[in-house]
C-alpha cells in the first residue's frame, strides 16, 4: 500500500498533474480579483478553488504518510505544507478577524518554485547568500536604528508624518535609502526648518549606500570565488595526473639506469 | 544572372549605399515629426521616403532570389525582412485602424544594427544573455503576479488607479520595483489607509531587488567564467606543449641510456 | 590590582555583561523618543540610562588604568571613547547651547560594533575600501565646485533655492547625483527659463555617474584582485613544493648515472 | 636661454606654485558667486583673477617656446591650453553675446587635474573605458532615436512639453532612463489619454536598462580581464623559469650520460 502511493506520488504523471493544478489554481485566484467576472460566476469559481485547494491538501497528506518524518527534513516540503495550511485558516463568519489570511492565498502560486527545478536552484542561490548578506543587514538595520532615534527626537514635533515615531522614522529612512523623493519629499522641507539637517540626510545617504555597496560587491565577490575555487580544483586534477605521468617516466629512467648498474657491476665481477 | 546579382548584392559598395540609405531614410524620419517642416515640404519628404522603402524593398528580394530558402537560416535576414514588411502594411484610407502602425516605421532605423557588425555584436551578446536571465525573470514575474493578486484584493475599491486590476497592480508595482515615487506617490496614501500595508511595499522591494541583483550578479559571473574559461584553455595548450616538451626530452635520457644499455651487454658478451 | 583587574575586563562574562548593557540602553534611548512613555516613566528611564553611561565609564576608565597608552593606539578603543565621551558633554541648563549634542547619545549604539567581531571585519572592510575610493571622490568633488560655481553663476537670481549659494547648489547637484526628482523638480523648470541648460545638466549627470561607476568598478575589481592574488600564493606555493619534488627526483637520477660513472671508471682502470 | 627655462618650468617649485595659484583662483571664483562678497571687494577679487590667468598664460607660453611643436602632443598639455585660451575670450562690452563663456571660466579648476598624478590616472582609466563603451552608446542612442521618433509622431500634440519635438522627446526618454518621475511625471498622464502606451515606456526601459547593465557588466568584465591578464603574464614568466631550469637539469643529465657513453665506448674498444 505505502510502496504504490510512493510510487504514485513520486510518478511523472502525478507530478505534472500536480503543476498543471498550480498553474491552473494561480489563474483562478487571478480572475476572482475581477468584480465582473465573479458577478456572474462566483460559485464556479470558489468550487474549483476548493477543490484545487483539496487536491494539494491529499497530495500533502499521502506524502506525510509515504515519508513519515522525512517528510518535514526537505525544506521545500515545509515550504508547500505551510502554503497549503494557510489554505485551511477559516476567514469567514465567526473568523472575521482572520480576514486578512484571505491575502495569502496568492502566496499558493509560489508552489510553482517547489515543481519547477530552475526556479529552485535561483531561490536556493538567493537563499544561501543571506548568511553573506546577514551580518551586513544587522550593521544596516543598527544605522537605521540609530538614525532614527536622532530623526524621531529632532524632527518628531515638526515633522509627526515622517519621523513621528521611531516606526515611522525607519519608514522614512527606508524610503529615503531608496532615494525616492529623498530631498524634495523629506529633506528640503526638513532643512527648510533646521538648516544643519542636510548633514543628517547627506551622513545617512552615504552611510547607507556605502554598506549596500559593500553588500553586493561581497556577493560578486563570493560568487566569482566559488567559480574560480570550481576551476582551481579541476586545475589542480590536470596537475596532479600531469606530475603523476612525469614520475612515471623518471621511475623508468631509473629503473633502466638500475639495470644499467646492475648489468656493470656483474659486468665487472666477471 | 544569379552570380551576377549574388556579387552585386555582397558588393562593399552596395553595401555601403544601403548603409547611407538607412542613414538617410532615419534623417527623413526624424524631420517628418516637425510640423514646421512637413508643412513646407511634405510631398518631398514622403516621397523620398519611399523611395527608400522601394530600394530596401528590391534589395531584399535580390537577396530572397540570391539566397533562397537559405535567406529564412540567418537570423540577421528574418529581421530585416519583418523591418520592411512592417513599411509595407496599409495605414490610409480604409485601413485607418492600422494606424498604430505607422509608428512602427521608426523601427527601419534599426536596420543600422544588422549593417555595423559591432552593434550586431552587442545586441547578440545581449539576446545570448536572455536564458541566463530568462529563469530569474519568470521567478519575478511569479512575484509579480502573486504581489498584483494581493495588492487588487486588498486596495482595488480605494486606490482603483494604482490597483484596479491585476494589470493596473502589475504596472504599479513595476514603477514600485523601479523605486519610481514608489514611497510618496503609492505606498504612504495606501498606508495610510492600510497601516500595515508598509509590509507589502517594503517586502515586495526587497525581494524584487533581491532577484534583479540575483540576475545582474548571474550575468557578471557568466561573463567572467567564460573569460577566465578562455584564459584556461590557452593555458591548458601551453601547459600540454610543455609537459610535451619534457616527455621528448625524457625519451631522448630513455634512447640514449638504452644505448649505454645496449653498449655493456654487447660489450660483456664480447 | 591590575592583572585582577585586567582578567575581570577581559572575562567573557564582563564582555558579555557590557554587551547586554549596550543593547539594554539602546532599548532605552528608543524607548526615550515616545511622549506617551516618556509622560509615565521618565524619571525610571533617565535614571536608567545614567547608569548605564556610568557603567560604560567604569569600563572604559578600568581600560585605561590596566593598558596604559596602548589604550589609544587601538582604534576601536578611541571609538568607544568618543563615543562615552560625548556621553559626558553637559546639554542642560546653562550649557543649552550644546543641546544639539543629546542627539549624538545614540551614537552609543554603534559600540555594538566593537563588540560583535562580525560587524567589525565589515566595517573594516568599508574603511579600508577608502583610499581606494579616496581620490576618486576628490574628483568628484571638484566636479561638484566646478557645477556649483557655474549653477550659482547661472541661475542664482532665478532659482535661489536650488542655486542661491555654492552651498545649495552643492546640495542640489548631490540631489541630481542621486537623480532624485532632478527632472521634475529641477531641471524642467530651470530650462523653462534656461533653454540651453539641460546641458548642463545632463553632462553633469553623465560625469557623475561615469566617476562613480569606476568607483564601483574599482572596489568590485580590487576585491576580486585580493582574492586571485590569495588563491595565486597558495598555487605558487603548491608549484614550488611540486618543482622541489621533481628536483629531488632528477638529483637521485644524477647520483645513480655518477655511481654508474664511477663504476665504469674504476671498471676499466682495472 | 630655452635651457634656463626649461629648468625652471619643470621645476618643483614652479609646479608647486602653479598648483597653488590654481586652488586659490578656484577659491576666488567660488567667492565671486556671493553678492555680498562681491559688493564689498569686487575690485580686489577681479584684479586677483586676472593676475592669475596672466600666470597662467605666461606659464603655458613658456611652455610653448620651451617644447615648441611637442609641446601639442600632450593631449594634457592641450586640455590646459583650451582651459586658459576660455578665460581670454572677450566677454564684456561689444562682445555682450559671449557673455555665456564667463560661466566656463570655472573650468580653469580643472587645471587642478593635470597637477595631480593620482587624479590624472582616474580621468585616463575613464577615459580609456570610451572605446569599450562607445559602441554599446551608439546603441543607446539610436534606440533612443527610434522611441523619440515613436514619441514625438504618437504624444506630440497631447504632451508638447514632453514629446513636442524629438529634441524634447530625448530629453524626456533621458529622464525615463534615469528613472526619475517616469511613471507619475510622464508615463500615468500619458497612459490615462493613450491607454496602450504603457507598452512604449515599459519597453523603453527594459531595452535601455539592459544596454546600460551590458555596458557596466563589459566596463567591470574588462577591467577583471586586465588584471588577470597580468597576473598570467607574471605567472607565465615564473613557469617559463621553472621549465628551463628544468632544461637546465636534464642537460647536466644528458651529457653525463653522454660521459657514460663515451666512457664505455672507449673502454670497450680498449
Amino acid at each position: 500500500m505505502k510502496d504504490k502511493l510512493k510510487s504514485f506520488i513520486e510518478n511523472k504523471y502525478t507530478s505534472n498533474f500536480i503543476l498543471l493544478i498550480i498553474i491552473f489554481n494561480s489563474i483562478l485566484l487571478g480572475l476572482m480579483t475581477y468584480p465582473a467576472v465573479m458577478a456572474k460566476c462566483a460559485q464556479l469559481l470558489t468550487v474549483s478553488c476548493a477543490v484545487c485547494v483539496i487536491i494539494f491538501t491529499i497530495e500533502i497528506l499521502i506524502k506525510l504518510y509515504v515519508y513519515g518524518k522525512n517528510f518535514f527534513k526537505d525544506g521545500w516540503n515545509n515550504f508547500d505544507f505551510i502554503l497549503v495550511a494557510i489554505s485551511w485558516i477559516p476567514t469567514g463568519g465567526a473568523f472575521s478577524s482572520f480576514r486578512a489570511f484571505r491575502v495569502l492565498r496568492a502566496l499558493r502560486a509560489l508552489r510553482l518554485i517547489t515543481r519547477l527545478q530552475k526556479l529552485r536552484i535561483i531561490v536556493q542561490a538567493i537563499i544561501e547568500s543571506i548568511p553573506n548578506v546577514g551580518w551586513a543587514s544587522l550593521l544596516l538595520l543598527l544605522i537605521f536604528y540609530i538614525f532614527s532615534i536622532m530623526g524621531t527626537t529632532m524632527f518628531s514635533e515638526a515633522f509627526p508624518d515622517f519621523f513621528g515615531t521611531i516606526g515611522k522614522s525607519m519608514y522614512s529612512l527606508f524610503q529615503i535609502m531608496t532615494l525616492e523623493s529623498w530631498s524634495m519629499g523629506i529633506a528640503r522641507p526638513v532643512i527648510a526648518v533646521f538648516p544643519f539637517a542636510w548633514l543628517y540626510f547627506v551622513s545617512f545617504i552615504l552611510t547607507s549606500s556605502f554598506i549596500v555597496m559593500n553588500v553586493i560587491v561581497g556577493v560578486v565577490v563570493n560568487a566569482i570565488g566559488e567559480l574560480s575555487e570550481q576551476n582551481r580544483k579541476e586545475q589542480e586534477l590536470k596537475n596532479i595526473q600531469n606530475s603523476t605521468n612525469l614520475e612515471v617516466e623518471l621511475n623508468k629512467l631509473k629503473e633502466q639506469i638500475s639495470i644499467v648498474e646492475s648489468l656493470l657491476k656483474t659486468g665487472f665481477r666477471e
